[in-house]
């Protein structure tokens, strides 16, 4: 089955290198469109060789372990899907950030990516390799915005950027995954207003 | 396979009709391991019949639905797990429902009943039909301590009681399904301390 390249990022392909671009852009869609349809446990170096149309030594040559090739994947649909603002104002980045946030994981690829990896990770501890390197760099990216909203003087200088984002993004996945309530920008410019303080209460 | 008792509501035993509250408890529990076991989609009044070692029509008698039957197994499990405090103070009661909630979806049968039904619900639309008849229960409930809180001055008037507790939980299941980071007591008193303000920043 051919790859769509709905996945894909368009950067990549307008980049020098284009042939090996390319095959790296058909790879991680295909590791995405697996994980979707059969769940990271079995997904294999062989079956994203087939579905991506390229030998598997090609993969083994970029990806040593199927952690990596799946973090890898996760962090170029969300890095597409959710770039990191930097607008000048903490409130305008933090709203930008969640009403990209709210659309990726509503989204029906986003949700079924979620809660197949939600589900895997009960059974499959590796998997949470995968999703530390995964949070980690998104962490470190978001955490950006934060230390420049305690630079400009838009947050107190103690605030923990790690702790911020969790309080920031955490009431999405919950009303997404556990009690089915609907998430939409005005919810999530809710979240953001009542930790600036700038809710009036 | 006979029922184990270990998730039923020890209340209803000491009960008057002491018979019916057994069935009754014996039943709840059938349902909560075949969630774990097999999932909701397969999940049927046959199987929690044969399970509980019960009549099918003394189910049909007691439960309409199958999502009437998952909603109230749900609530009995939480029920016993994650009473509701009132000690008089908020941060104590916000306190003691956050550490027993860190206990009820960390222990194993907890977080596979979670993942089993986030999972599901990804395929089995009328499992929110449950869902939401669960959570409508449980933010009611909450909701009490934090309308407490209000009533004795120790949170603003116009505080929205679910957005509260909202905002109170949903780090605790972004870690334990997302992120895979640690959850803790302390990491729960953290949270309590930064929505009361008590948290120094």
């Amino acid at each position: 089955m051919a790859a769509p390249s709905r996945r894909g990022d368009p950067e990549r392909r307008t980049r020098p290198g284009g042939r090996s671009a390319r095959v790296n852009e058909a790879i991680l869609t295909a590791v995405l469109d697996e994980l979707v349809e059969s769940g990271y446990s079995k997904l294999s170096f062989d079956k994203v060789a087939t579905r991506a149309q390229v030998h598997r030594a090609t993969l083994y040559r970029r990806w040593a372990t199927k952690e990596e090739l799946v973090a890898e994947a996760l962090l170029a649909q969300t890095g597409q899907a959710v770039p990191m603002p930097d607008t000048g104002s903490l409130r305008e980045d933090l709203r930008l950030l969640t009403h990209a946030i709210v659309a990726n994981i509503s989204a029906p690829d986003g949700q079924s990516l979620l809660r197949t990896l939600v589900s895997d990770a009960g059974q499959v501890p590796e998997i949470s390799v995968a999703g530390r390197a995964f949070w980690s760099k998104r962490f470190a990216l978001a955490g950006a915005i934060v230390r420049r909203g305690i630079e400009r003087g838009e947050l107190p200088p103690g605030t923990d950027p790690d702790f911020f984002i969790e309080r920031l993004i955490a009431p999405l996945f919950l009303r997404l995954l556990i009690t089915a309530e609907p998430i939409d920008a005005a919810y999530a410019d809710r979240i953001v207003d009542t930790l600036l303080g700038t809710d009036g209460t």
